[in-house]
C-alpha cells in the first residue's frame, strides 16, 4: 500500500469512528500565552512521574555522572496529536479541511458537481461513510494542494484564529496540554532541542507551533507532500501540489528522524502505536533514554479511548512500554491539569 | 529525467571534466580547532565586503531600524560544496566513494567481476569516461547502499580521519575557506540560525559539520536517498537501500528549504547556478536580505573555474547577482586567506 494511500486510510478510519458535528464560531480563549509555558518543575504532573522524569533528566546533565548526554546530543522528540494537542473524536488537521471547503466553495463552483464536497462544503458529513476512501482524498485534495506555501499558512492561521473547539468551546490552539509545555519547556531548559515527529501535516504544524509550543518551524517534522517551484510574475513562488505523501507514522518516524534530525533521539514523548517505532528507535541508544506514553483515560476532562479508535490507537506499544522500562503516564491520575 | 539519474549525471560530468589522480595518506594537518573559528569580525575579508556584510547585519539586528530582523526570523543557508569547502577537481564525496570501493574490495569480490568497478577498486579511474553514467551509478550504490547509518557514517569518519587532498596535502576537513568560517560565526553571534543546503549528501556532510562548520546535523539539509527501518537481532536499524534520490541542487533547494526549514531565508551563500534559485526565493523576501555569491578566480591558492565545469558551473548566477545586487566576492582579491 502507498504511503499516499495510508495516509487518506488513516484519516478516512479516524472519521469513520466518531460522529461528525458542526463546528461553530465563538468568543473563546487566546492562544497560550509564551509567559504561562514556564517549566516551573513540572507542578501540573502528580508527583510520581513528576519525580521520576526529574531524577532522570538531573542524571543526564550532570557532567560527573555515568549517564550524562553531551548538550549537542539531547534531542528530544514528540508526538503532536494526542501527545501535545487533542486527537478527538478526529484529528484537528481533518477539521480544518472541512471547514476549509465549506468557507471556500464560493470560489470552486466545481465542487458542487462532486456530491461529497458539495455535502462537506454545506457542513453536512452524513455522506462521508459513503464517499469512502475516494471522497476524503477529495476533501484532502481540495483544502491541501493547488495553493501557494503563502495561502495554505494564511488558511490555517485564518482557521486557527476563528475555528471552536465543540467539546471545550476554545480555540483549537488553546487546547494544548499544560503538563506537556512544562515538560518541554523544563527539556529546554536543561539545553534539549525539542522536534515535533508527527503525522500531521508538517505545513499545517509549523503555523502554530512557534508560538504555542516554542518549537520553531525547523524542528517541525511531520507528512508533507509534493511541492514545486517557480517564478510567478516575477516572484519565486512554492506551491502545494498534487503528487506523493511521505506519512509520517510508525516506521516512518524513527526514519523521518534519519531524514531530518540525523541523530537519534534521548527523549521520546508519545501517546499510540504510531510512536512505537521512534521509541524502540531511541531506547537503543547509548544513552540513558526516556520515553514518555500518555494514556488517554480521563473523559471527564479529556477523551478516555486505547483499542476502540484508529487515530491514536494505543495497544502494542503499551505492551512494549512493560519490556522496554518507557513511562506511562495515566492523564486521569498523573495530570493535575489538562489543558 | 529523473533526480537520481540528474544526481549521477552531476557526479559523472564533475569527474570527466578533469584528470583523475590516486590520493596518498600521509600526516597532515588535523581539522580547524572549534577555537579558531571566531568570527574576528571578518578578519580574512577584504575590507569592501568586510563593511558591506557587517552594514547589512548591524542594520538588520537594529531594532531601531526599519531593517530590523526578529530573532527567529534569522534564517541562513550555505551551500558546501564550492562554497564553504572545495569541489575541484570533483566533489570530496566522489572521492570518498572511490577510496571506499577500494578499500572494502576484499569484502565485496562480486565487484571484481564488474571491470569499472574492479579498476576502481584498484585506485586506477581512467576507464571512467567509457564507463559512463551506470559506471558512476553502480559506483555510487556501492559506496552509498546497503549499510546501516551507523556503518555508512563509521565509513565516512574513517576516509576523513584518513585520506589526504593530493593538491594541498591537507585532510578534506582541514580544507575549508577561513573567512566562511568567520562569516558562519558572526552570523552566529547576531542569533542567526546556519544551516546548510547542498546537492551533497546530507549523510555524507553531517558526519564532520558539527565539528568542522558549528552546525549540528538537524540544520544540514543535502541530497538523500531511501531508507528502511527494521529491527534485527533485537536492536533498531536505519539502513540505507538502494532507491529514489532526491537531488538537492537549483529549484529543488527552496523545495528543500520549505520542507525542510519552513522559513523564507534572509541571508544565502552560494557559488554557482545551483544555488542561484534559492538566492531568488531569499531575495524575495519581506525583509532586507543578503545573498553572497563566491566567484572562484584563484588558481594559485585555490581554484579558477565557471563556466568550464559542471561541478560549480557558474554563468546565469552572475548575471542574476547583477540584476538583484547580490554580492559577488572575486576570491582572488576578497579572501585574504583561503584555508
Amino acid at each position: 500500500m502507498s504511503t499516499r494511500t495510508s495516509y487518506i486510510l488513516y484519516i478516512f478510519f479516524s472519521c469513520l469512528f466518531f460522529s461528525c458535528g458542526e463546528q461553530e464560531k465563538k468568543d473563546v480563549e487566546k492562544p497560550v500565552a509564551a509567559e504561562e509555558k514556564k517549566s516551573a518543575q513540572l507542578q501540573s504532573w502528580a508527583s510520581k512521574p513528576q519525580k521520576e522524569i526529574l531524577d532522570w533528566l538531573n542524571k543526564v546533565t550532570d557532567s560527573t555522572s555515568s549517564d550524562f548526554i553531551p548538550v549537542k546530543d539531547r534531542i528530544a522528540v514528540f508526538d503532536n496529536d494526542g501527545t501535545l494537542w487533542p486527537e478527538q473524536p478526529w484529528p484537528n488537521q481533518l477539521q480544518f479541511a472541512f471547514d476549509y471547503i465549506r468557507a471556500k466553495k464560493d470560489d470552486h463552483p466545481e465542487w458542487q458537481k462532486d456530491q461529497f464536497l458539495k455535502e462537506i462544503s454545506e457542513g453536512n458529513y452524513s455522506g462521508l461513510s459513503k464517499a469512502g476512501v475516494p471522497g476524503v482524498f477529495k476533501a484532502v485534495n481540495a483544502s491541501h494542494t493547488a495553493m501557494s506555501e503563502k495561502e495554505f499558512s494564511e488558511a490555517v492561521r485564518k482557521w486557527l484564529d476563528t475555528a471552536t473547539n465543540q467539546k471545550f468551546n476554545k480555540k483549537y490552539d488553546a487546547l494544548v496540554y499544560q503538563p506537556m509545555l512544562e515538560l518541554l519547556e523544563l527539556l529546554r531548559e536543561h539545553d534539549f532541542k525539542t522536534f515535533i515527529v508527527s503525522g500531521g501535516g508538517a505545513d499545517f504544524m509549523r503555523v502554530f507551533t512557534e508560538e504555542v509550543y516554542g518549537i520553531p518551524p525547523y524542528q517541525v517534522i511531520g507528512s508533507y507532500g509534493e511541492v514545486d517551484f517557480e517564478i510567478k510574475d516575477g516572484e519565486p513562488v512554492i506551491n502545494k501540489i498534487e503528487g506523493d505523501v511521505y506519512f509520517d507514522d510508525k516506521e516512518a518516524k524513527p526514519k523521518a528522524i534519519h531524514r531530518f534530525i540525523g541523530k537519534r533521539p534521548v527523549f521520546v514523548g508519545g501517546n499510540s502505536d504510531g510512536d512505537q517505532a521512534m521509541m524502540e528507535y531511541a531506547s537503543a541508544s547509548n544513552y540513558n533514554t526516556m520515553c514518555v506514553l500518555l494514556y488517554h483515560t480521563d473523559d471527564d476532562r479529556e477523551y478516555a479511548y486505547d483499542t476502540k479508535t484508529l487515530s491514536g490507537h494505543l495497544e502494542t506499544a503499551l505492551e512494549k512500554a512493560k519490556e522496554k522500562n518507557w513511562l506511562v503516564i495515566n492523564m486521569k491520575e498523573d495530570f493535575l491539569k489538562i489543558f
